[in-house]
């Protein structure tokens, strides 16, 4: 997962805001699913959404610049999912996150659907 | 209407990202229902959408200052209306925008509900 | 210029927000330059800013959508140039605008830098 | 501090996006300086960076919503500052966050500043 940095990301700093590094480890969750033709969802009130987040902000990134974002899965539970997010600029690492997901249903925990599990799988990185 | 530009509102060019002063119309267009305890909307498969903006980008504004968003019914239809917003620094006009809203129902276009219609008053600038 | 849609790009009305197809085409103007090892800009008090714009939102996008941007010179003068983007959903027109852009060193017009003029071609269309 | 939450806060999940309550809070940090007529940075190449975050995110809002901001100092060195973040909705707790910041000239730490030391006194709560 490759991401662009253009001028929308960037902030008068003349780097990247600090919250885009964590908006791109979503695209990069998303993407999972959007490269297998499925949705990180099972219907309208449904998917999974954020329960906390570790961030270490460790370089910077300006515009033009080209990064990538991987994805490891660290544990799995019925109704969770523990992340690991990091973010590389020329081979450096510049970012990296744990965060936790909860499949919600209607607002509530639920078990994640065996579609969606099945596609975090726990000895892969995913790119 | 007042705007506070923060950080996330800037870009690397020090100034707001052009497209942040079209969203600021936005959240002047909603504040007028929020303002009445109305939302912008009539039930979860409707509201209003953009059918067509023109924007003028005057002057530029930065990190820290206080801009204001007025907001003026051009025109009323049935099922559409022609707003025009003018944004200001100091008094000053930076930005202005003509921009035609159409209400839509299940992605259809549909009649603006009576109460919404009645906030859209032809004689008078929403500040 | 492959856009995809993720939930950053989405709003409570389940429909990309409006802003945001205006974004897509700041992302496919810069990239331009990017792919030719360019920045959109010389040196760090220049670069294009947005003078105008008027913009068709045509149809809806969703979560996962694959866009696609192109770029086309419709008139280039010493210091501005008019650009018209549309972007498509499997081939059908969903946005168009017609934006021009004026380069600016020290907060000024100034003439467009040779590099950067010849990059923008008024006969061939930017993918 | 309080911030309304407009179509571009939400999703297509209906609720906030993660990433903005993040963004509340840098929010909350600048206006701290801002209203006391002061910019959170000392010339152009300096400010206050992100080194690291936690968050928890413990309850959804919506369109429409009002939320309040307060920071609290919890630690300060000469060059960093750990500060939390507390966001309410109807006075219950929605999103906690503890964030160290460092101030940075020319990109590297450096002491920070006498007047801007000064604001984050540790005794006191910013709303």
């Amino acid at each position: 997962m490759k991401i662009r940095i253009y001028y929308e990301d960037t902030d008068a700093g003349g780097v990247v805001y600090h919250t885009n590094y964590i908006k791109y480890c979503e695209r990069a969750r998303s993407e999972i699913f959007f490269e297998r033709e499925m949705m990180p969802l099972d219907g309208d009130q449904s998917g999974f959404v954020v329960k906390d987040l570790k961030a270490n902000f460790i370089g910077f990134s300006f515009l033009g610049d080209i990064l990538e974002v991987t994805t490891k899965v660290i544990k799995k539970r019925s109704a969770s999912v523990l992340l690991e997010h990091i973010i590389t600029k020329e081979d450096k690492k510049i970012f990296s996150m744990d965060i936790t997901l909860v499949f919600v249903r209607e607002g509530r925990p639920h078990i994640i659907p065996n579609n969606l599990y099945e596609v975090f799988k726990e000895d892969i990185i995913f790119k």
